[in-house]
């Protein structure tokens, strides 16, 4: 399913990191970092809290408004009921609706929100996500204090917080159009190789949306995918090339593979992932680069894998999806 | 936040439920319903993914809808990373938007539904919410096998799966609007008295969705609240009184007090709960009653607690959100 839209622009971004994104490549890019894991708080939980009240609280600032002059906020994250989301948003006292897409998370909530905007039912929407890394290990994976090796196809949980507000005030970057994705399964079982799980549905997506809109892939400056890692990243440009005879090379990149310094920063394995490592990408990275028109249309491609340790117990296969959603800069 | 609606309506409802819900009061206005909770699967959570199933398989037989002709689903369960909703979906191939509200999910999905019908983004929504009575007891409560005992204000987890499907075509009933929640933070930590947690949250709901509309409360024939149960239900008629002077008797109900026979079911304890519990009730019965024109205006007001069990091990409160929906017969 494609959306078009006319009236729904992006006034600002706001970006929080942890250390390990901090030292990246696009470091230099968030709103504010922080150097531990903890951040002053005394759990790895309230710390992902902390880093998305954070993000609140600078955009807010950037954008001149108060809270109480926000209409709706939607947001999501990886911890169990979206707990980071919940108690980051409860402060504000505004309309709160959740969200899950695991590491698509936030294009799910730029697509609902723009739909509230475009149909003006609101007039200003924050749309947010999290993640944390020692969070997400210790809810998804070994327990961390045993130290246990990880396969080179890993991807490492970006720490923090992002968001964006967007409302029907002219800005210089529009959301112009959304493809809403459709659950994959391809019977892959390996949490540890989630690129290869996600990257038949950013492929199913990346296709549908240049389809329906009659669109070459060359219409787009970039094209970013959201943390499918080295190896899911050649995956995913084989697949779109023998399955759908599209050459994503010219224009295409990962997030998971340009958040952190994959030669120096062994501990990330194949790159970086969780819902906000696409966001810091975007957010913090890419829509610098639409304000200063260096690229001029961009299709963010956010990519998650739908499961739960529960169900990877039950020998069930992990689901994937992909939502696509296109900036460009308002001339 | 309060939205209006004028070209949004109900196509039909479809609810399947497990064997405490069939023996209840309202047991013969479901779909289907299973005499065990295990409903021929291996595991609770692969039984709760069939609920779901079946859900959707009865509303497209009901609606005469091959599923490649809706545009949207959009679903949302109590499982960790709403699992349920993901893979209960997957077979269809439509379009996907996860959503998580807990015990508010069902109008968190019409919400949004409606708004992409209002617009005209999509022609033919489904909206669904499911739950497990062990999926949930094994995932948030004591290990089940120990057989802790339970306070009376504890509630009972409805086993079951619903869906509708939203549309612009003109029907007998029509979405005509909407209030999304406000998260509320009263400092409550009892995981066993939903009720005290989630009623505040109704309030604020039921008294912003009045004020933004300028309607007393008997212009409805109806409202309810999902799953406060007897305890909770008597808090929210207090608190209304108190709070807001408004006198919520005459045409109040609360799902979670009516899809139990309280008197005899006595492992109920205090009432259902749970995502499917008030979508039972609202799509099963109160649904015929709008199509009989028993009743021709009802406020769903569904209500849910936001919070994990690794939070309440952490000593946070337990926060409440609560949505909004009017449905009325049209003339």
């Amino acid at each position: 399913m494609t959306q078009r839209y006319k009236n729904v622009y992006v006034q600002d971004t706001s970006t929080v990191s942890g250390p390990y994104e901090k030292k990246g490549p696009l470091g230099k890019y968030f709103d504010k970092s922080y150097d531990d894991l903890y951040n002053n708080e005394k759990t790895w939980e309230q710390a992902e809290v902390r880093l998305l009240k954070d993000s609140f609280d600078i955009l807010l600032n950037k954008v001149h408004l108060k809270k109480e002059n926000v209409d709706l906020v939607i947001s999501g994250d990886l911890l169990n009921q979206i707990t980071s989301s919940c108690y980051a948003v409860e402060p504000l006292k505004i309309p709160f609706l959740g969200i899950y897409s695991a590491c698509a998370t936030s294009m799910e909530g730029v697509i609902i929100g723009a739909n509230f905007v475009e149909s003006g039912q609101a007039e200003k929407v924050i749309c947010a996500t999290s993640s944390h890394n020692m969070g997400s290990e210790k809810q998804f994976r070994n327990p961390t204090e045993y130290g246990a090796p990880k396969p080179s196809t890993a991807t490492f949980t970006a720490t923090g917080g992002a968001s964006l507000l967007l409302s029907n005030e002219k800005s210089d970057v529009r959301v112009e159009s959304s493809t809403i994705g459709i659950i994959q399964d391809l019977g892959q079982t390996d949490p540890l190789h989630m690129g290869a799980v996600m990257a038949p549905a950013a492929a199913d997506t990346i296709y549908r949306h240049l389809t329906d809109l009659k669109r070459d892939v060359n219409y787009y400056d970039m094209i970013l995918t959201g943390d499918l890692g080295v190896y899911g990243k050649e995956i995913l440009i084989d697949y779109m090339k023998t399955e759908y005879g599209i050459d994503l090379q010219g224009n295409y990149n990962d997030c998971g593979t340009m958040l952190y310094n994959l030669a120096d920063q062994k501990e990330v394995l194949a790159g970086g992932s969780g819902p906000v490592c696409s966001a810091l990408v975007n957010y913090g990275y890419i829509y610098k680069l639409l304000k200063k028109k260096t690229v001029k249309r961009v299709l963010f491609v956010t990519t998650g894998a739908l499961f739960s340790p529960t169900f990877a117990y039950q020998h069930q296969s992990i689901l994937s999806i992909a939502h696509a959603v296109s900036w460009e800069v308002v001339e």
